[in-house]
């Protein structure tokens, strides 16, 4: 157990709820000590909560409590959960939002949170950000057993998350983020890549074809590529990404999260 | 008195002024702890801070001391101030920022903050944020008590707060805040609701006015609307917020901040 | 040597980056304290981080960490380093970053870091914030010397600073910032105003043009300025910036970095 608290959230900075969560779980745990991940996931934006929790939460010490909230469902029949893996602590709404931990995880305990004497008193109906989630994670730093907040159960919902297809040496896959900079980041990994060639050998060459635009073998870094150029790396996740190099690529190439990538591996 | 300093301002996040603000507090005062409300104030919109800042200074533990500065008089004659209220300090210019603390306040004492020793060296007439105010915050978590920073005064400035008119079933306010979900929170609250129908009664039916849009009674959550269907809610700081589940109020119903909002009740 | 890193980068908050890092230096470096000076620089503008890093370093305790990533080379041959002052550690890519920081110091060293045993196992060569920076940052909190990180270099990268020209009374310098509120901020300082006078003297009358614009003078602080008004102060670092006193210069002037700014000054 740590006293380190991380938040991801769709709440913005430019409000009082990001703040209000923080001053909450203060009262709660004065010692915690809490970093943001994000708060600027789109509105309601389940799968790029997910996204972006899963290319964080490994990079923070074991027993570090994530706490995130993005929760259209607040206030109706969705459970407030915890998540407990091998390493790490999860807490937030049962809406799939966990979905990639699941996926992760050797171990894994989910908990459903009912213990209301952990909340703040008199929860309203809006923000469980403020009312449940801050105060439980605040007790979690203290030491309150999972188990203490309410039954474990097994029927936790699950997005379904888009996995890319492998024919022999196609893989069809999708855009799944696309960051800052507008790089574009795909669901195929370096794994799958290896998977079109023969055990223990170095990647052959292939093809990547995104939009109408073709894009042969992987850099091994950003300024490989000419400037402007349309290019592939693996990223810093194993991830399959294409990029132009000081340019936004999102635009450039007017791609958008959801379109499709196909790789055509030619085995030698 | 406690470590803890809260900062909200109109300086956004790209340029130094937050960070050399931080720089200077713990220049000052190494132990303290401190957390950003938001940076992202309208610029000079004293009113927004006002808002923002009543909506979540509460929520931390008591003896927080509150830095709060959007200051277009920043150099002119305006005072920079301490307020001490029964659970709280705030620090900030005399502008009219805490206007919403003062009436909060059941204890309440301001002081004019005139030593200037406890200024950083030389401070500029342009940045009293990080030439005044963080020092003057820092100094406070070190346990200086608020006198010593200047005398006490009675005329500080109130701004024109926008109060909802009621007579007999008839409530008009406005709005005076729109969040990052495009939710359109009026000043109308529920005690205001309470006071259309016979006292220690349950609400009975009314009809809320925005623009031309008529809506029927208050759901409970958000997720109990259908999808972009105008509804309202009581928020989780008491407020009648006007919302379009999963969709943004403020462009589907072109509404904005002053927007006039009528509450008529049918009490039985 | 102190517990406290500063961030500054182009990675923004929207992705998991930023997060990565902090929680990298903690798995290195639990006592470490984090604070942001902004991810929100432009893509690749390394100048703007320079700058950025400029105003706000020096309001730090002595022995801060600064830690700043604008790094389209990431990967390929440009350094990581440290740089350390009298006062300060700077770490990032030798890519001009610290050019102001070469220009303020009294005494600087700089050390090519190649020392990999203190990087994250494994490190990529598309995030070098992750891998390289923020680890040895965390290991300089704990007392490693810089030394140990690798061999003092000479050769570090320059930027070519734009530097303002004074022939006897004329100034030619630049708009080398835009702030949040629209203001611009030239390279002329009030050092350069001064020489235009006679020593000890003060500030006689002067013109400054900026586009077709003529403002006579200084103001001493905003507010002097009647609202609209063309104007021009000494701001808080000690530049000259022409400002519309409540509205936004940028878009008033249609101004923007880089346009030319020239001062006449009219000796008696």
């Amino acid at each position: 157990m740590s006293n380190l608290i991380t938040l991801l959230t769709d709440y913005g900075m430019r409000d009082s709820f990001v703040a209000s969560m923080k001053g909450v779980i203060w009262k709660t745990a004065p010692q915690a000590q809490i970093v943001d991940i994000t708060h600027d996931i789109g509105p309601q934006d389940i799968w790029e909560a997910a996204f972006t929790l899963r290319a964080t939460y490994g990079n923070f010490p074991k027993g570090t409590i994530h706490l995130a909230v993005v929760d259209p469902g607040v206030g109706s029949g969705r459970r407030p959960i915890i998540v407990v893996t091998e390493s790490y602590y999860f807490v937030g709404p049962d809406n799939g939002l966990f979905s990639l931990v699941y996926r992760d995880a050797e171990r894994l305990r989910v908990h459903h949170v009912t213990s209301s004497h952990y909340f703040i008193q008199n929860p309203g109906p809006t923000f469980h950000g403020r009312d449940i989630f801050a105060p439980v994670a605040g007790w979690l730093t203290k030491g309150i057993p999972s188990g203490h907040f309410g039954e474990e159960i097994t029927d936790f919902v699950k997005l379904n998350v888009p996995v890319p297809k492998r024919t022999d040496s196609v893989i069809d896959g999708h855009i799944v983020h696309v960051d800052r900079f507008g790089n574009l980041i795909s669901n195929i990994t370096y794994k799958d890549l290896q998977a079109c060639f023969p055990e223990g050998s170095p990647l052959g060459p292939f093809t990547i074809t995104l939009g109408g635009k073709e894009i042969k073998g992987l850099k091994k870094f950003y300024a490989e590529a000419a400037q402007g150029e349309a290019a592939a790396i693996i990223n810093s996740n194993g991830h399959l990404e294409i990029f132009l190099f000081r340019q936004n690529a999102r635009t450039g190439l007017t791609s958008k999260r959801g379109d499709a990538v196909r790789v055509v591996a030619s085995p030698a």
